[in-house]
């Protein structure tokens, strides 16, 4: 397999997973300082023109919760996902979807406003980025209140969900946030920087 | 099964599935016009105050590609996803979260912008808005050309992935997109406006 990912992006959940499976893959790296992801080459690969990719014998998958199930079906002796428990199956993409269709959303309107109006309208997006740390802090309030079981995200066992938390929150610093005001996720956070996959992969993203 | 949900939004997508797979449950219409959806009793369903929400013997599922898979999973005779093929769930759930992460959170740039900048900041608002034709089509675009293998999404066989992009094919004429620029998808809404299931769901919902 051959894992495309970007420095300190939604990539690191992946990459983590990975790990954890003790999946051999190789790893390659797209610049978005050269916006490389937007690259008729890389557009082959994703023509979302976005990381991270996973490219397998059976072809290409993107999307960071298909990409973490895919890696706890495909070594379901790493215990990475409760895959025989609808319910509980249910609870974890739960928190997997929230992760990408609310969180990671807020935090893009810090950086990625132009998405969602015009390049030029420095102003709109100005104020979506001054809404970030609001938007983000809530987010996270929630899943320490809502969702965050313990010790692991969805309780006794580590899963791939424990990966995607634990990448975003890397992000909260650069976004206003301090991570201490979610006890439970700051003392997740700590735990995590401990497990050798984590360091591997921090290493790599210069976390 | 309590099935929560409100008219014309996304919850149609988990509708028609429990439809297809021919689950039985009661339906709990949650009425947008009062925000009932941010009422105290609904909180306690979904502290998210969103739809649709299922509750079940074993607890409360949120979060539509969430649902969507739990449905086919706890029904399997109805065959509604690839359930034991890591790479063709993969590709089931990498459109779910297309889905959800990026288009419908294009779509709710039109009428939700105060989730992202000040609610009366009416300018950015106003900007937010006026994309919405564009990204739409764009990602439309995009679901046609790279995703939508035919007949049905996945290729030969039905999925939840049918249910979800017909929800969404529904917001398009309100986005200002023509349903008749993307010709598989188009043709695929016709036929999924033929099915018993969509036939009574689109009753419930005025579609």
């Amino acid at each position: 397999m051959i894992f495309y990912y970007a420095i300190q992006t939604v990539s690191v959940a992946t990459q983590i997973a990975l790990e954890e499976a003790g999946a051999e893959y190789e790893e390659r790296l797209i610049d978005f300082r050269t916006t490389e992801q937007k690259s008729e080459e890389y557009l082959k690969i994703n023509p979302k023109g976005r990381v991270p990719a996973l490219v397998t014998h059976q072809g290409i998958i993107t999307e960071t919760p298909a990409l973490l199930v895919f890696v706890a079906q495909s070594f379901p002796e790493a215990n990475l996902a409760p895959l025989h428990d609808p319910f509980q199956f249910a609870k974890l993409q739960e928190i997997n979807n929230y992760l990408c269709s609310t969180v990671h959303v807020n935090h893009a309107h810090k950086m990625r406003g132009s998405r969602w109006v015009e390049d030029d309208d420095e102003q709109s997006k100005a104020a979506m980025t001054a809404k970030v740390p609001k938007t983000m802090h809530e987010s996270f309030d929630l899943v320490e209140k809502e969702m965050f079981v313990g010790p692991w995200v969805l309780g006794e066992n580590f899963s791939v969900c424990d990966c995607y938390i634990f990448c975003i929150s890397n992000w909260l610093a650069g976004d206003q946030v301090d991570l201490k005001d979610f006890p439970k996720i700051y003392d997740h956070h700590l735990r995590m920087r401990e497990r050798p996959s984590v360091q591997k992969v921090m290493a790599i993203h210069k976390l």
